[in-house]
């Protein structure tokens, strides 16, 4: 790894930097200028195996239900199709590339060899499923990590609080756990257990340098120590030496280089040898300076199909249901805060897919507009209040404040003459007072919130950002890049390789963002204070213990649930992909 | 008024009767064999005007919101149109026919002369709206039935609790007052303020007797007394003398001959000059002798678009948030107990017309079955509580027990996984735990049960009958007659004419009734003990203070609503009535 390189070139701002955004189905790759961020080009490759979440593509064979792996072929294949077209999309000399960042998906994580092989390219392994990456959304180590988080809390290990009481099923401990548990064979044989956000990281520059955002939010690295020998041993004997023997490595922080292009990325890529290539990072936090939005204080909120949010600060403070902080987490010299929603855009399309008439579908297409944008429309005529309804977005559960994932959704008011719209409409406020629950958790555990940007699919919402503005009563700024990830990445490209002494120079430069697109109505806010402070009682009363029924009926349902049980035909229907909302 | 014939000529039992159903729209006449209910034949016929609520036929004027007005020139033409058809169709000798009786919606309340004549056919007064019957569904005397109840409570007057604690707006008094209150010359003009039910009766016999059904449960009468001088003084100065100059009249008992068929009704309808006409009743009540249903704890419940619940029992109780209780309002020498659910069928068909997505429909069609049939049976393959949904059937509201129209739906416990029937199903859920409660209330306040009888369009939903039996943990007994208040109208017919000593031997002989239809599935009923406890904890906290938000969202809703605000398109629809299930 190379140092931060602090006397950067700056004169080559007439240069270009690429950034790669691994998501969850596709990869996009953006040519950008440093100068001043324009996006010069752009190329996206779907991943040929997707998710794997019902069978595994090599034998056949089913997976076991909330199971979602990959394979990591697909994001070397990803970077020789995406970088090469897009720098040819941006018509420019390849020649004239200075530096190239990555972020992904996180945690996504894979078992690997001394030399970064992934196991599932080792040829007497290619049929076994742990062998194979494990996506962000690989839920099955939910054992595991209700484990985890049990012995935890009867332990009081320190590092708890940090992650808001709750460590997930979807990070490397639980996930790795489940590989020592199911495949003794597949942990043995793992020298690395690795993020993919850093695998891709050695494939392009040979090094393995473990970056420090998802070190801290994934691996419960914290004041430099992972949990303990004892700790872990207590979850399993065999598991005491998982930290030091798979997970430990060198820490890179964000912004600086984590080594350069090797000849064999080179040729993949088409960009030149030994150009910066950046720590790896992470497409929430790595949004934040495409958003100009590293300062303390300035809260990222990336809107999809859930909502994550991510601000630095500059201290310190265990504020309740946090997904994480960590300490440079987002930029180096200050602390990082993830919060989350759990449930955003794919509530508002399980709406649409399971509780709107087609009389609807068939306005929204005769006024040539989205059923997503026409029931918006409908209910945004109206005013506030009017619909009578008070929601509570927990249909996947409460990520933020509340930490639970049992809670479930509630739409209160309606009568008998309450139209479709409206329910949608009391959906996307509830996703705003969930938002308000979260930013007021900072404020009052002495952490300001000073700027709201919105980021994300959602944004195309006006309406809903709005909303937002009114409920929150603060003014919305919006990240106007399409590629936000992919641009913030370019922006850590650009610093990595010296054009700029810091991720804040780099993103004030690079960045891209309406400050208070959307302004408070005091009108609204006014009616939107009373709706506001009805969803806290609920909220309370549900989610704080004052009547547990959203359990109570989840056990239940598990209860009466034969595990067999297989209903046909529409019964099934959830969401349809088809007429989902960008995410 | 001739008195009841206790030694009546039981040989005629050969002989028929005829009972007319004056329904909502419609009124339907069905020719009824003596000895043993056979139904022989039936002719309907829609009013001619219908339901006027937005515009008076006569002159074409614009009616307020909330009213709804009928002529009663229909009533008469109905006479005339189904009895003459209907005996046609049972291929009987007209002379064979011994007795008529009639049911009637209340309250339905019109402004008559000394003679009967309706004002609406005072040639002066025809373009006065209020000279026309109000329907029961009239709901524009809102204020002045809130005004009954504030001064009532406040004066504590003794017959208010016999209400379960509230007058309604659809009854005589507030009515009565509303016409005073906004025509004075119709109001001083108007010698009677009568039921259609009695009205109708007062065309076949020329005697007006008031029912003691309606004059108890809509006229609050009492003990044999109306509410004083100085109460109804205290609502308006001018309201004084309301009760005994308006109001009170000779009282019938049901069963008992009103009087015999004029020359005029017997041209009208063909039959002969002379027979028994039984004295006025009200559709719901009169359904009990066709259900043989009139001994004391066996409890009809007529599941319509609303359900009304009669029961007869030995003793006087102040059940919380009954209807009323009325001596002899089912039958002469029993208390009959009135208590409702304000929403049932037309929140299921609110839920269908507003929340189900087009593919139902295909399917349904597919399957050559109604959306309401499809959506049921597709829960219904599911076990008992595996939806994990709860949700309070109060879209318009709750009757009994509560007596709160401020109340509204709620749904608990969706996750993006629940699909449009689970709703469904949760619907019909909660009304079979709405009538939980109000099944308890009678029970809890010394009042048995002791059995459950359904009827109604609903009953045509087996799903939905086992789910009440499971729910309630009683056996569920249906009225197997399509025609259940001419059925029962029949039997009063019956017993007017002497053919039985009393409705109670009539009902048993002519009655239709499939005993325990349904009983409890125990499996079912230990989850449904479990779900029921959660509806009332859910049902106390929203429903008996503990947190009044609905009360609260509907005056956020009154005060943000300009009255003028009419909205475009598909945002008004409610309920498709082409949608709705048979009521």
């Amino acid at each position: 790894m190379t140092g931060h390189n602090k006397g950067g070139i700056l004169a080559r701002t007439e240069c270009c930097v690429v950034g790669v955004d691994f998501g969850t189905l596709s990869a996009r790759a953006v040519v950008v200028r440093i100068a001043d961020g324009t996006e010069l080009g752009s190329a996206a490759f779907d991943y040929p195996h997707a998710v794997m979440d019902t069978v595994l593509a090599s034998s056949g064979a089913p997976l076991p239900p909330r199971w979602a792996l990959q394979d990591a072929t697909d994001y070397t294949a990803a970077l020789r199709e995406t970088v090469p077209r897009a720098v040819a999309a941006a018509k420019i000399n390849p020649a004239e590339v200075i530096g190239i960042a990555t972020d992904f998906t996180a945690c996504t994580v894979l078992p690997v060899t001394a030399d970064g092989t992934p196991l599932s390219a080792v040829p007497e392994l290619v049929d076994r499923p742990h062998a194979y990456v494990k996506l962000w959304r690989h839920h099955a180590a939910q054992p595991q990590a209700d484990r985890i988080n049990t012995i935890a809390a009867e332990r009081g290990e320190r590092w708890l609080p940090r992650y808001g009481g709750l460590i997930s099923s979807e990070w490397e401990f639980a996930k790795g756990l489940q590989v020592l548990e199911e495949d003794l064979e597949i942990y043995e044989r793992m020298d690395h257990w690795v993020e993919a956000a850093d695998w891709i990281v050695w494939q392009l520059t040979g090094c393995y340098v473990r970056n420090a955002c998802t070190a801290g939010y994934k691996g419960i690295l914290q004041n430099g120590e992972y949990p303990s020998r004892d700790f872990l041993g207590a979850l399993n004997p065999a598991f005491a030496g998982f930290a030091e023997q798979k997970v430990a490595h060198e820490i890179g922080q964000l912004g600086f280089a984590a080594g350069t292009l090797t000849t064999e990325a080179a040729s993949w890529t088409g960009l030149p040898e030994g150009i910066a290539v950046a720590v790896g990072n992470v497409d929430a936090h790595v949004t934040a300076p495409a958003a100009k939005a590293v300062g303390a204080g300035q809260m990222v909120a990336i809107m999809g199909t859930s909502t994550c949010h991510v601000m630095s600060a500059d201290r310190l403070a265990e504020i309740p249901g946090m997904c994480g902080v960590v300490d440079g987490g987002i930029v180096p010299g200050l602390y990082g805060y993830e919060a989350g929603q759990s449930g955003v855009g794919d509530i508002f399309a399980w709406y649409v897919a399971n509780q709107v008439p087609e009389r609807y579908f068939t306005l929204a297409a005769q006024a040539g507009t989205s059923i997503h944008q026409y029931l918006t429309d409908l209910s945004d005529v109206k005013p506030v209040g009017s619909h009578g309804l008070l929601a509570l977005d927990w249909h996947s559960g409460n990520r933020s404040v509340l930490v639970n994932h049992e809670l479930s959704g509630l739409i209160l008011g309606s009568t008998l003459a309450t139209p479709a719209e409206d329910g949608y409409r009391a959906l996307l406020e509830a996703t705003a007072y969930g938002t308000r629950t979260i930013v007021e958790a900072f404020v009052e555990s002495g952490v300001p919130v000073i700027e709201f940007i919105a980021a994300g699919g959602l944004i195309k919402n006006e309406a809903l950002m709005q909303i937002y503005s009114d409920v929150l009563n603060m003014p919305v700024s919006v990240l106007t890049s399409e590629q936000g990830p992919a641009l913030g990445s370019a922006i850590h490209a650009a610093v990595a390789a010296g054009a700029y002494p810091d991720i804040r120079t780099a993103a004030e430069a690079m960045g891209r963002v309406e400050r208070a697109a959307y302004t408070p109505r005091p009108a609204a806010t006014a009616v939107y204070n009373r709706l506001y402070a009805e969803y806290l009682i609920l909220h309370d009363y549900f989610g704080r213990h004052g009547n547990d029924v959203m359990r109570r009926l989840k056990d239940v349902q598990h209860e009466v649930r034969a595990p067999q049980v297989v209903l046909p035909g529409v019964g099934h229907t959830t969401v349809a992909p088809d007429r989902g909302m960008p995410a």
